[in-house]
Order: structure tokens, then C-alpha cells, then sequence
């Protein structure tokens, strides 16, 4: 018998799960972060052996029954990164006398979407702090729409609403704008009575602006109108993004999975964009994810190995 | 006779004029830059002072004669920074067995204000990197819209427009907006092939994306509907500041001074915006500037002395 691990790699923490080859998922457990990037390969690959080791000693097999390890993360956008992470932990399990047969980083994005529909077609949209979309065509192709990043990208997600609502603030305090309830949760929250205490609040403090976010997704929730404007442009360009996926995967029906804090969690936004779906999209439907990341990772790995039918 | 000093002290130059109390402008003479905040006060003071001893050597008079120095540069919008400069000046001035006898240091805004109507009331627009606006009443009182920095601000400003130039880029290359000039412009001026030479110029290559705020204009003038949009757009950005500002003045008439890169130059944008101005806001006059901001200084330094009448 063989098996495979799928990892999911996060800022905060790692989730490891241990399939067999007929996808029977047997276990699981949980490490630090893995943003390589930000802590370094040596730490990450800590983590990862520490985890397999777990999975090694519950299911009382060796190494060598593992046939492949996937881990997907932040920072493997970029193919150049991922190998580098591939040949230090390959390279660290070796000074450890371990052999791993297969170890492929992948994005945590893809690891997202390949869970959501089990190796499937589908897509998936992100919205927490940025914004992305994902899909996979019928003929295996992954296409992207967004991801532009905070300057000229991230259209509907944390960091964009939280930017409009501070930049309402902004013009309703010099009379450009309409005036906002934002202003009185700035005021409340953060301690900002002037134009100077919101500069310095934004540009010296390193305000996290993703998470004003939220706060203009209650504000809109409570009926404060100018709120409610921003969402209502942000929900019209998250629908701009499935749209042109939804161009790109040529498929009648596209199913979607919603991912990120924004949009998981039940809120007036997540349900406005979901009631623009139903109305004018009849051809995208909204769906649960059928597997987690973690185990989307492990069905990437199934597929390179040729287990995935 | 009382001699009055005016400087405007900008990130690569220094520009200092010398008047007489009749305020008859005498002599004028350049340095390096006076950005303290970046290069430091003794830097600073250094090139003051020398421009200072060009002055007075050139009309031969001395230090004591000088009633007044009033510098305007950018970083002194916060009154705490530009107190540090009028302290450390004076000290090094003190050193050199030199006495000065008043020095203030103002924002390079309230300079330019001053300047370009002889210290009466009337309102600038500034339009470079950034967008500010400032205006000054019947009753003497300073009023600002506008001037909220590249997160949350700078509304019609070239970093604006650039930004919008470059988002309408990423939109064209994944279906979410209409195909654009701009595209090419990117392709042939910067190399830009995929979307991820665009996301790399952006986020890891230190890009002056205000800078590309010029092309955005040229690409309009060329006709590219995208790029025509962006300005029909900023236009009405910046009439709104000129519309908040004109309330804020209580006044019938509101004269209007046009400062930095993309407004002083000839160009399709701020043709539009005169346009505007001239068929919607006929109570607002645009204006060429009286003086000049360095010239402001020294007019801000002879009201402060009581020699304005």
C-alpha cells in the first residue's frame, strides 16, 4: 500500500493529512507556520519532518511507504522559490538519514482550488486580505483572473474595502464626500478626531488597512450609506472577476467555491455577491468545498504520481 | 532700510530672493537642496547660510539688516519638524559668530499660496506626484482639502493617475476591462510581456508609478478610450477639492492658481480641467500666480514683521 501526504502551509499554522492510495484519509495533525519566505526553509523543513514523522509513527509505516509529499503555500507563486524549498528539505531529511521519494511545493491557491473539487474542474474566489480567482478547465488548464496585488489589484477584498472606507473618511472630513458613520468608528476605535491623526494613523503607524475592511462591512450592515456604496462597487468587481473566469473555463455550468474571511463567513457582503450570482449568473452555481486544502495538496500529489483516476 | 529674505527649499534646489521693505525685489541666487528631513538640518543650514552671505555681499549689507529669512519646503507641514530647523539653523548661524534676526521655517504649500497672490486670498491647486489643495479667506484664515498621501488620497495627482493607468492594464490582460493603449505603451517602454513582469515592475522593482501618470495623458491624447475615462474621471476629482474649497472661502469670486507638473504645462488634462472649470464654476477664475513661491516666503516674513500693509 502506498501513501500520500497533502500539507497546507500558513502563516500561523501547518495542517498535514495522510491518505492511502485509495484516498481513504487516515489521519491528521498540525505544526507551526510555513511561509518559507518570511522564516526560511530550515524552520519550514523542521515543521514538515517533524509532521511527517507524526503521520509515520501513528500509521506505523516507514518513509519509504509514502510515495509523495505535497506541500502547498504562500510565496510558491514563483517556480524558483518553490524549488528552493524542494531541494533544502530534501537536502535536510537527507542529514537526517531520511529518503522522501517525492516532495513538490505548490501555491497555496492551487492546493485551495484542487481541494474544493477533489482534482475536478471548477473555480474558486479568494477574498481576505487580497483577492484572487482560480480555476481549472475541463482539459486540466488553471487559469487565474486578478491578483494584482494592494497597488493595482486586490479589487473586493479586505485591504480595498478597508482603503475605500478610509479614503470616505477622508473626503466627508475636508466636505469632497458625503458624511459616514466610518468616521465615528475611526474616531471611536482608533482615537482619530483630525485630518493630521488619520495621516499619521495610515502612513506612520502601520495601520493594517485590510482590517478596516470589516469594519465597513458592519458599517454597511448598521445602514450607513456611503458603507453601503462600497460594497456595492466592491461586490460589482468581484463579479467582474467571475465573469472573465467564467469566459476563460469555456464550461456551461461553472461551479465556485468562495475562500477568505470575507466571504465564508456569513455577512451582508458575502450575501450580496451571492444574490448577484443567483439573479444574474444562473450558470455559476455556489458551492461548499468538498476537501480542504491540505487534502487538495494531497490529491495534486495522487495526480502526478498517476493514483488519481 | 529693512531687508527681507524669501527661500523655497525644494528636494533638488534651493531658490532665495532678497526684497527691501518697499518690497522691491533685489537680488535672487540657487542651492542644493533643502529637504532636511531627508539630508538633515546642518546640510541644510550650510546651504542657507551661504545663500544668505550671497545676499548680503551682493548688496552689501549686513546680517543685521536682514529683519527677516522665511524658508518654505516640503516637511514642514508638521510644526514640530520645522521648529527643529528654525532651532538648528539658528544654533549653526550662532557657531559662525552669525545672529539672524527672525527665521521661520513654512510648508513649501503656504509659500506658494502666498506667492501667487501677493499674500491676498486666493486658492492653489497642486497637481504633481501628489494633489493638495490650499486656500486662504477674506479673513486671512488657511484652509486645505485634499492632501491624504498615495493610500488613502491624492486624488487627480500624477501617482493617480498612474496607478489607474497601470490597474487598467491588469484588467485588460485577464478580461475584466477593455483592452487599452496603455498595454503597449507598458510593453514597449518597460519590456512588459506577462503579468508577472507587470506584478515584478510593480511590487519588486521600486516602479515611480506617478511617472506613469504622463504616459496615462499621452495616451489619451493619442485617443484611448481607457485612458480618457481615467482623466474624465480625475477631473472630476479635482473640480471636487475645487468645489470644497470654493465653500470653505465664502467668498463670490474664488481666484485659482495652478502648481506642479501636470497642471502648469499645457496638456489634454489640464485643458479638460479649465474646460470644466470655465463651464460649470464661472465664480471660479484661474489665474496665472503673482509671485513666485520663494517670493511668498519673503511675503509671509514681511506680514509676520508688521511690514505689510
Amino acid at each position: 500500500m502506498k501513501y500520500f501526504v497533502g500539507i497546507d502551509g500558513g502563516g500561523t499554522k501547518t495542517h498535514c493529512v495522510i491518505a492511502n492510495q485509495n484516498k481513504e484519509f487516515l489521519f491528521e495533525c498540525f505544526g507551526g507556520p510555513s511561509n518559507f519566505i518570511m522564516i526560511g526553509t530550515q524552520v519550514v523543513s523542521e515543521t514538515l519532518l517533524s509532521l511527517l514523522k507524526q503521520c509515520a509513527e501513528t500509521l506505523n509505516i516507514g518513509f519509504e511507504d509514502i510515495e509523495s509529499v505535497v506541500l502547498g503555500t504562500t510565496g510558491a507563486g514563483r517556480r524558483t522559490d518553490a524549488e528552493t524549498l524542494e531541494k533544502d528539505f530534501i537536502e535536510y531529511c537527507k542529514s537526517k538519514n531520511i529518503t522522501i521519494n517525492h516532495f513538490y511545493v505548490i501555491s497555496d491557491a492551487l492546493a485551495a482550488l484542487e481541494g474544493a473539487f477533489s482534482g475536478k474542474p471548477g473555480s474558486i474566489l479568494i477574498a481576505g486580505t487580497g483577492s484572487i480567482m482560480f480555476g481549472k478547465d475541463s482539459q486540466g488548464s488553471i487559469h487565474r483572473v486578478g491578483g494584482f496585488g494592494r497597488f493595482i489589484g486586490d479589487e473586493g477584498s479586505g485591504y480595498s474595502l478597508g482603503k475605500k472606507g478610509l479614503t470616505a473618511v477622508a473626503r466627508a472630513f475636508d466636505g469632497r464626500g458625503n458624511e459616514t458613520k466610518l468616521a465615528l468608528k475611526l474616531q471611536t476605535m482608533y482615537n482619530i478626531n483630525s485630518l493630521d491623526d488619520l495621516i499619521t494613523l495610515i502612513y506612520k503607524k502601520n495601520f493594517d488597512i485590510a482590517s478596516f475592511g470589516k469594519v465597513v462591512i458592519d458599517t454597511a450592515n448598521e445602514g450607513d450609506l456611503v458603507s453601503r456604496y462600497i460594497l456595492i462597487d466592491e461586490v460589482e468587481e468581484l463579479t467582474l472577476h467571475i465573469k472573465s473566469m467564467y469566459a476563460k473555463l469555456q464550461t456551461r455550468e461553472m461551479k465556485l467555491v468562495f475562500i477568505g474571511s470575507l466571504l465564508t463567513n456569513w455577512n451582508i457582503y458575502s450575501n450580496a455577491l451571492q444574490d448577484k450570482i443567483i439573479t444574474e449568473y444562473p450558470n455559476v452555481k455556489v458551492v461548499r468545498p468538498e476537501l480542504n486544502p491540505a487534502q487538495g495538496a494531497l490529491i495534486v500529489g495522487m495526480e502526478q504520481r498517476g493514483f488519481l483516476n
